[in-house]
């Protein structure tokens, strides 16, 4: 997690996702290749080239190549490969979660071999004797993971916002199992190895101070916040779960693989003629703007 | 979810968990193949070859394929086609979870494609949403899941069995929201599309009653029952969750695929000659013991 702080000081919270659907990538580029995977790939690249110096990490959604099969998985397996390659963070956000010898394998599966990421997210339903195998490999290799917390769809009502006896929210009592783990794994720049994932939708005034106090309440924790841009989020909402202007990531993944397409609206010609380079420059000027919101905001909040 | 119905009527209760490691195979086998993923894929095979008749459904852990990376997961896209063509059901235990437009492309990679299965397992801590997509595929195509209620290793009670005011556990939650889910999708043997986990290691006589009251509490959901044999359950707590003699099945997945070890134990000489034909017998008699074990529970019961 250290290393990751270091990123957002160097580069600022932008967390680039590549969820990277067929229909984000420009017409040009998929009549010229083979296959719709090698057509992701590729577009893939073109995205990370034109960011990697901005952004302070990528984020890959396994389901987007899981989707494509196979072939998916090795366009997967050479993304996450690249961004490595570059020197660049991957977190593979795979929200597995399973039990003993099941998530041990999962925990090899993705910290080490062809899936190998930096961080992975995972989900903590089953208990947190299932992120014991992971814990073991972030103490050996200095990996890290985000755990759900909370998140900002609408079905996290269901179960995670449900509170108990004394009017804890589940979510909560995820997050005390996290911070206590935190304690025993502290990286210099005071974060445990596994973070949270928070969302950072705030529809209401309510849910605003909720994200005050998630974020008070868990200052050894690293946040992952996903929801900017196209789920809805904005500056300010994310800049309310940073600490002290570190402490978290904050992912976009539609508007900045789809920057290219808001550029060329209403225009067939500019459609036409898109290829990835026009794509990469779009997502480039998009990251740099979502940075350069983020740390305004960040700024506003600290006079 | 008429089809595993079904399949239990005439075949009994089991269900052959393919978690297969390396481990488990013949060193003879392992010694002639040329890769582990290939040797696990033979292995499967066998197995398949000599229970589909006595078995309700395979099921298959995708962590342990996973873990090989790209070769693994070709092997696992072979097994779940093996099983397949084979006329029999296959459950991919894939635990996912997440929201919106991505759960629809998950939806699409486990119900299409190159890892096409019968039923899916899931996740339900993000909310009701992310199970929607699943069921659009699920009535459209006839395909069912069971989602994640409640497990029985020592981690359930961090958040799973959390209580709410009136001291209904968290998991109860997840099997009301499941339950009225269910009123609008019956197949005609009384079970929706979508049934729940529910694990069979009550530890103790407040555990056993609870495991009664899910059964009874949930008369319209079927159930995939996990930790029989090496997970340390037995027959009669399979049979307190079974309805009628039907509404679930029982997986077991070492006790079957290391079921040769156990006969070949202490004996070096058995241990080098044995290969899958001798483990296939070994995991057809094993299967065999379980499914007369679970029948004869259920008897017993309903004297």
């Amino acid at each position: 997690m250290d290393k990751l702080y270091e990123a957002v000081t160097e580069r600022g919270h932008v967390c680039v996702g590549l969820d990277t659907a067929v229909e984000y990538i420009p017409e040009k580029e998929r009549s010229t290749t083979t296959s719709t995977a090698e057509a992701v790939l590729a577009y893939n690249k073109a995205i990370v080239d034109a960011t990697f110096d901005i952004a302070a990490c990528f984020k890959v959604q396994i389901a987007y190549y899981e989707e494509m099969g196979l072939a998916g998985l090795e366009c997967y397996s050479q993304t996450l490969k690249y961004v490595r390659d570059k020197g660049a963070l991957v977190i593979a956000d795979i929200k597995r979660g399973d039990i003993a010898d099941t998530a041990m394998r999962y925990a090899r599966a993705h910290f080490e071999g062809d899936f190998e990421a930096d961080f992975v997210t995972l989900n903590p339903y089953l208990g947190m004797d299932t992120l014991e195998p992971w814990l073991e490999f972030a103490d050996k290799k200095g990996k890290g993971a985000f755990v759900l917390m909370r998140t900002s769809n609408k079905g996290r009502c269901d179960f995670q916002m449900l509170e108990d006896h004394s009017g804890r929210k589940i979510c909560n009592a995820v997050g005390d199992k996290l911070s206590e783990l935190a304690r025993g794994r502290m990286g210099k720049h005071g974060y445990g190895a596994f973070g949270i994932v928070v969302g950072a939708d705030p529809n209401s005034e309510e849910e605003r101070r909720e994200a005050v106090a998630i974020r008070s309440e868990r200052s050894n924790l690293f946040f992952l916040i996903p929801g900017y841009g196209a789920q809805g989020g904005a500056a300010k909402d994310a800049a309310l779960l940073l600490r002290d202007g570190n402490g978290g990531v904050v992912n976009a993944s539609r508007s900045i693989l789809r920057a290219w397409q808001s550029e060329a609206q209403g225009s067939p010609d500019l459609t036409a003629k898109a290829d990835n380079a026009f794509a990469a420059e779009a997502a480039r000027n998009a990251v740099i703007k979502m940075r350069d919101d983020i740390l305004g905001a960040v700024k506003a909040n600290a006079v």
